[in-house]
């Protein structure tokens, strides 16, 4: 089945302790439509300015994205700029040049509004909410965040969180929505908050899933070498949707499967720079890192 | 068979941001030995003074563990005082007396000499060293330490990791020890230095094994309330060894499983100070908390 894809399309600029390289594919949407591609058709909604390369929308249709909901508006394309520190877990914002996204509404074409998954990537929460708005009776429905958007955009996301099924968050998010230092508490607190399923993102530590049925603890397939982690998270919820909307049975039996894909695409995407790994992957190399994880695991 | 113990046994004085608790029962190889005890016959190797309370050693006989190797000298135990930041993560050392623990020369009792399975819990790699000395061909070595040798004593600990089959160490420590970043690249490092079999521990996010057959990445039981967790470590190192002691089948077969009860072991411990929850636990609790670990990483 389809997942719709909205986020942000960008240009990201990206450094890191021994290399940097400019202008690559980047925003939320980009990365998490990418990985969901590995499973089956995926809608990306999002804008970006005249300026956007070609080769960039070449590589979405590569990938076999319908890229109808693209709006290419007169103007720039969203630029952000950043620089890794030498652990590559910390990060500064060195430059944001919102350009055509600071005017953004996301317009679903008549087709879009029937997906049966959607992925509310991360963005404004005010315009996650405004793509469910157009939604007709979605089956599945995750939001992903940020940090900004819990310090600017609060009360947004609260209304925005009793309208999805899924939400994705990192650690230390889970921390300041909830205030609660326990991950199981903080776990609770956010299921009261309206979704079903939470899934809190820890990097190289791997994934936290609380469902209905209980709690998953989710690894992270260990590289031996991390080129850059932009859009690691966004890929990982990509590629969970992805495998969602297109593995047969209910989400319920499924979802912890979805993690450990999400989790794989998320590995290739940190060994190369934006998006350029990832584009070079094929499914089966996906399936050869998910048996590993699986003995990995075992005990 | 049989799990021979070395270590420090101390009394330990410890402040959370929520309680404090006098002059309790610890050192690596009490919380080791309790720990190893839940699977089968351990012998301990310690010292402690003339205070040491008697209660003290009545838990230890309680739990079957053998002292005829714990002396006991003129003198006062060693003590150790730290106080635990409100992440629980962080503790900082408010005092260190040594007492008997300074001049602490392990002697093992002839019957000890033969122990199959040997734990040179935290203590002075020179003393660890010593032990191995004495002994005639075990069958298997695992050696725990702490970031002060690397520091102190870092010529002792390299000449002891030539001699053991196994060595645990938690992240920081690998990082410091290889000065390598990358934890794939750590452990690599790490067996030139000689074990065949290296543990990473990273505390809540569980722990990582390289083994001759590859990698395992082993979960840590989820908590609810962490109420101190001095010890843990030691704890999970000691249900580790009980374990592989006393389970049938290779090494290599049953040491993924050992991490797991390692892991669950140390759960207990951060559920009470010092030792007060492990020694209230009955095998079953471990059992039922393995089992679940199973449930949450399935996939």
């Amino acid at each position: 089945m389809s997942v719709l894809v909205v986020g942000s399309t960008a240009l990201d600029s990206i450094k890191t302790p021994t290399a940097s390289r400019p202008r690559l594919l980047g925003g939320s949407a980009s990365y998490a439509a990418i990985a969901a591609s590995f499973f089956g058709p995926v809608r990306l909604v999002g804008v970006v300015g005249a300026d956007f390369p070609r080769r960039y929308i070449q590589l979405y249709r590569r990938r076999k994205i319908d890229v109808e909901g693209l709006q290419i508006k007169s103007g720039k394309t969203f630029h952000w700029s950043g620089e890794y520190e030498a652990n590559m877990d910390n990060r500064r914002t060195l430059l944001t040049e919102l350009g055509v996204f600071e005017n953004f509404t996301p317009h679903l074409a008549a087709a879009h509004k029937t997906s049966p998954f959607v992925l509310l990537a991360n963005i404004a929460p005010s315009l996650q909410a405004h793509v469910l708005d157009q939604m007709s009776k979605p089956k599945f429905v995750v939001a992903d965040t940020m940090d900004l958007w819990l310090n600017i955009a609060l009360n947004d996301l609260l209304a925005l969180l009793k309208r999805v099924d899924g939400f994705v968050l990192n650690e230390s998010e889970a921390h300041q929505l909830t205030e609660c230092t326990n991950m199981l508490h903080a776990l609770r607190a956010l299921h009261k908050l309206g979704p079903k399923y939470v899934i809190i993102k820890k990097g190289h530590n791997g994934a936290l899933l609380s469902a209905p049925d209980g709690l998953f603890l989710s690894p992270a397939y260990p590289l031996r070498r991390v080129v850059d982690p932009t859009g690691a998270g966004d890929s990982f919820v990509g590629g969970l949707m992805g495998y969602l909307a297109n593995a047969r049975g209910p989400i319920e039996a499924k979802i912890r499967r979805a993690m450990i894909y999400g989790s794989v695409v998320a590995s290739f995407c940190c060994e190369g720079f934006g998006l350029t790994r990832t584009s070079k992957i094929k499914r089966a190399d996906i399936e050869k890192r998910v048996n590993e994880l699986e003995r990995l695991t075992r005990f």
